[in-house]
């Protein structure tokens, strides 16, 4: 086990050089500055720019990027995106409809794996994202190793610039996750053990039984394994235990008024 | 196989019921807006406010809807959290923070699938976000079966609203996508056949052995191998395979000008 942690966190060392993100003729500053952010959210630091359509560099990416500057500061600025993707080993295009190329099509999720095989090997990789109204033009697409395409509703896909990067990024990111798919919080307390249940279980048993709530002929083994299944299925905290238990002891006490 | 098929778009129709979001506080229009345009790329279409800041109908949220208006239009308005997810019967919480208390995380891929697995179980799933700046508070967050966060960043989270509906809205509908994670686009044609790929290859090492190229001792055999391998990797279509022999025909009639 500890063997296969080290290995893991190996793997996750060398899998940390990200992918490069290649804005092609980017429109917008905002959107630059868009971009910028849902890259930094899921890891991503390098920004390149083709032909901006905007002067660079440009105070409206600037602003929109509220958190994410050194990216837009370091952002590169290229004459052609063959140029761009020069020094990379593995490019995706990002586009939402195929054109008339035969091209492998994978899946975000393919390509957060994809992207982080390739930084595993030490193969610097790279996505594409075209200019906002017109996506990238087929020369582009040509240059990369397969198209990225979100999926998304057929009736309604209208991603914007950064939303398309926010989900490639969010899938790199998620790829790398070594964490479980679930846990759970316990500030300052524990899992109740079986003991501790048990301790719960019996006393409300008791006062169940003495108060005549379990009385009913016949009933009582479904009805303690059914309370007993409730209290179990809930996954209680030594907290929530003792809780419990005191609520048992206060209602116990009381006598609710008659009225 | 035929079986399987029908069971499981059985399965898909009976899941077409989305989860409901519920914005709890939402501040600005513009938010609210961008949000449904961010869940109707992905398939969700009822949105629930609970104590909107600003008045509602909301023109600013209608504007950023931008073909989502419906959404917006439809959205009904709940003075509490309770009675928003009264008839619900499954709830998640989308919380950056997580609060002291005992509770289930789950990440956005596995909400995705719970929330598949209860429509198809004909359970009605919500998802809560709290407002812009605070985010869900405590009380809040009890309503719900499990907290929902995306991973991030941890030097950088700052997903807005419309955001991290995007993130957990995407992955109700991957959860849903029934296609494979890679395929290749084939406009006005189909992958080569391997009597058609032998036939490029026959051709090619026939010119290639006519002009000497292959005539190294001892070194065709591998020659020959690497480039049918090469070729063979390329995945290539009918149509390129043509291509290709048109490139060889011509290369070898044509003789380069001497300089």
């Amino acid at each position: 086990m500890a063997k296969a942690r080290s290995k893991g966190e190996a793997a996750q060392q060398a899998g940390r050089d990200p992918p490069v993100v290649i804005l092609v003729a980017p429109q917008l500053g905002e959107n630059i500055g868009m971009t910028a952010r849902a890259m930094l959210n899921f890891g991503l630091d390098e920004m390149r720019l083709v032909r901006p359509r905007d002067a660079w560099p440009n105070a409206a990416a600037e602003a929109a990027a509220a958190g994410a500057e050194r990216i837009v500061d370091s952002a590169r600025r290229f004459e052609s995106t063959a140029e761009a993707v020069a020094d990379l080993g593995y490019v995706l295009a990002a586009t939402a409809r195929v054109r008339g190329m035969t091209k492998r099509v994978i899946t975000p999720r393919r390509a957060g794996r994809k992207l982080r095989e390739c930084a595993r090997a030490s193969v610097r990789g790279g996505i594409l994202f075209g200019p906002e109204a017109s996506g990238l033009a087929n020369d582009e697409v040509a240059l990369a190793d397969a198209i990225v395409q979100v999926p998304a509703n057929p009736t309604f896909h209208s991603l914007n610039l950064a939303q398309a990067v926010l989900v490639v990024a969010y899938e790199w990111f998620a790829a790398g996750a070594t964490g479980p798919e679930e846990t759970v919080t316990l500030p300052r307390t524990r899992l109740a053990n079986k003991a501790e249940l048990l301790g719960l279980f019996e006393h409300l048993e008791h006062v169940l039984d003495a108060s005549g709530f379990l009385g009913i002929e016949g009933k009582r083994p479904i009805m303690v394994r059914n309370l007993r299944n409730l209290f179990q299925r809930a996954g209680l905290s030594e907290q929530e235990v003792r809780t419990l238990r005191g609520v048992i002891t206060t209602l116990v006490r009381w006598r609710a008024p008659e009225c």
